[in-house]
């Protein structure tokens, strides 16, 4: 398979590079590097990204930046951030990509344990996850050809505690590379309209 | 109890109104009539509503729209008008009248099936409806001075069949009055971070 993965820089797109690097073809997508550039936030990039690396069986998105604060705290233009790049940023993925993916191709997003399981200052990444996830239920029963949508929402990263540690107390953190596997699980499988939980 | 019932002229808003009605202070808003005008997508008159209101024991919502149309007609445009709406109107109504609320007092929010059980053309309403449940779970932990949030998620309501029918067959409605009753075990009971389904 010919697999883009956006975001494959961070912790977890290494990770899933390396898993699925092992049987695919891989091209690394990110906003400062990689074989292509996107900034997921702008729609025009992304038509750009997709018009570069030519038809695809998958796309894979680890990649969703949302501002932590305080409930009190969170204004507008705080949620409107959030939503504009982990939300729709793979929204943005999805209907677009949609013209890019060969018969029965698929796509896995990315959310989190914070849909379910919320922690202070968590407000504005529980509600892009939460969105998220109810859109690749939705997106599932309408994508044509046979194409697949799916979502991995892994706990706490074991390699993001010493950053993320104090928000994540009593969280059992799981491995870039045990997430990874949940990718995998989504490319490779027949599935679709999951949420893969790793946790 | 005073309570403040926002979209009180629409099917289901004027159930929780004849439910909570008979035993609390009622003040109606709305975009076009009621006790007090408001505009949940900007946020000054959600703020101005609230000033002009005095000081409440629940807020109750009842309103939020998002555009219907399949996954592949889905514009930004369209998905921003959803989540500007039915999100982040109902986050708006959460944001500011944190301040306006008694101490004790609740949020009780609208989202419905679809957060769990999509239908075609229904993606956005998915995304917004999913985006709003993750949110009251999150508000919930923090919000100060014992300050509650909860959400009534019914399905297709019996009165708006003729109108939703086609996109709802093999759905089993329920009556705006029993919607409503959901209504009052959020205001009226001592629950919070609650997803209470009418289905």
């Amino acid at each position: 398979m010919k697999i883009l993965i956006v975001g494959a820089s961070g912790t977890l797109g290494q990770a899933v590079a390396a898993e699925l690097g092992q049987r695919h073809e891989i091209i690394r997508a990110g906003r400062h590097g990689g074989d292509v550039r996107v900034d997921v936030r702008d729609a025009a990039s992304v038509e750009a990204m997709y018009a570069s690396v030519g038809e695809l069986d998958a796309v894979v998105c680890a990649a969703g930046k949302v501002p932590f604060a305080p409930l009190a705290e969170l204004t507008e233009a705080k949620y409107l951030e959030g939503l504009n790049d982990k939300l729709l940023g793979q929204v943005r993925l999805v209907q677009a990509g949609m013209n890019h993916l060969r018969d029965r191709g698929s796509f896995t997003l990315i959310t989190g344990i914070l849909t379910e399981q919320p922690i202070l200052a968590g407000a504005c990444a529980s509600m892009a996850n939460g969105a998220v996830e109810a859109y690749v239920r939705a997106a599932a029963i309408e994508l044509p050809r046979g194409l697949r949508i799916n979502v991995v929402s892994p706990n706490v990263l074991t390699e993001a505690m010493d950053a993320y540690g104090p928000f994540f107390r009593g969280f059992e953190p799981v491995s870039a590379a045990r997430a990874a596997l949940a990718f995998s699980r989504s490319v490779e499988g027949l599935q679709t309209g999951q949420v893969y939980k790793v946790w």
